[in-house]
């Protein structure tokens, strides 16, 4: 009698930016399971038991999701954003691979998202309208000579750059010592979009570039998006609009410089 | 007299992949500008005027665009997928940029949409859930070495790689050329999810690995999406669920083989 399990993601808050998919699969639920915050954020109107659970406690809520869809029911994971970057959907299925009999009969299926870089980027123009990546600073799950060197290279490719999780309050120095190894490689006008609650009513999204960036201003609620090269700013007051051109032509790359400006 | 340029994306296709937000912009349009295919996808019940055009004259559709919204209409400009990701936001600004005082008065609004590296992924499970990076392997627009270094950047940095336009009639040959770069850093047995034309009725996404990936079966109606040394495969019949974990474990890197396994 085994039920199903899906991963959906509400986006980054505002209700019009969650897709029907999601929402009609919320609507079906037996049982919503989620992060606490991110639960409250689904209708009062969905009837379907909740199963708040902490922040930190990924596996935990994970193989109880798997266990309730292994009884019958039509649980539905809650995360906000897209669940599969840096959220539940690879949780569950992290869970899934260290016991895949247990779980066998049970129907897995993810519903994608807006992810908070998506959604900063549009209150913007296009900042992501080139190549790109989208990394975490979090050195919870990763070593920090990880994050360094990928963000070497990622900024020595002349890629922009979206941030998750940019700075807590237990490493506050990092996300200084992040901008400091982009800072090799791309000059200090180089455009920062900072975006904190993205979708809420709190919503506060700035546009600086590397050198008047204030790292006390960047927290766990903000994203960070670092242009390439070729990312321009246009004034329009009372705002700027920012796009990366879908062209990319510069000067070639030297072994030396990384991309040459 | 000015009124409003949206630039939406619908998603990848289905139509409970499309916000509720752009759906209302749709339906408040005067005009609907557009690629003809992607106009075709919106409800017919939308009485805006339509405004057709080809592939690859995203800078006269673009003026277009900013026309009609100067003239006083509210003007939606549809992508598929999302606007900001390789998309016709990047070309409304690029346009706006060479003549800001002509198109002062226009409010410029993008509207996030659900990108198709997200709805593949979201197909079989979670690849992306970890730092990752999205390249297009097009070189209309930018130079074959731009693309080669940063393929060699992310794949030697262990990043997730996310291929947007890989590889059409008139370049057959550089996707295998850019896989070989890839696999320089990868093993031969890495996962690759191909997605083509996902989210319509034509979909068809297939789990392989680096060493199994066939160039013929690629063309730029797919999304190739490469793991990290990471991302791990749960055979689950009839078919398989891929996944980044959250946490990232591996050996330290080395200078001479990227991130050692």
């Amino acid at each position: 009698m085994s039920g199903r399990l899906t991963v959906v993601g509400l986006g980054p808050g505002r209700s019009d930016w969650c897709t029907p998919a999601v929402t009609s699969r919320l609507a079906e639920a037996t049982d919503l399971v989620g992060y606490g915050p991110y639960l409250a954020m689904v209708d009062p109107a969905c009837r379907a038991r909740r199963h708040p659970s902490d922040n930190r406690v990924e596996a935990d809520r994970a193989r109880n999701a798997l266990d309730l869809a292994d009884s019958g029911g039509d649980v539905v994971v809650v995360s906000s954003g897209d669940p599969g970057v840096f959220a539940m959907a690879s949780a569950v299925l992290e869970q899934l691979a260290q016991q895949p009999d247990r779980w066998r009969n049970v129907e897995i299926d993810v519903q994608p998202g807006i992810t908070a870089a998506q959604a900063v980027a549009s209150r913007v123009g296009a900042p992501l309208g080139h190549d790109f990546c989208v990394l975490s600073l979090s050195d919870v799950l990763k070593p920090w000579a990880i994050i360094a060197r990928r963000l070497d290279a990622v900024a020595g490719a002349d890629l922009v750059i979206a941030l998750y999780n940019p700075r807590s309050r237990h490493r506050p120095h990092q996300f200084a010592d992040a901008i400091a190894i982009v800072a090799r490689h791309r000059g200090p006008g180089t455009p920062v979009i900072v975006g904190r609650h993205v979708g809420r009513d709190a919503e506060n999204v700035i546009v600086t570039d590397l050198a008047h960036l204030d790292p006390d201003t960047i927290d766990m609620s903000t994203i960070v998006v670092i242009g390439s090269s070729a990312t321009r700013v246009i004034d329009r007051p009372p705002g700027s609009s920012v796009y990366t051109p879908r062209s990319y032509e510069p000067a070639l790359p030297t072994a030396e410089t990384g991309v040459a400006r």
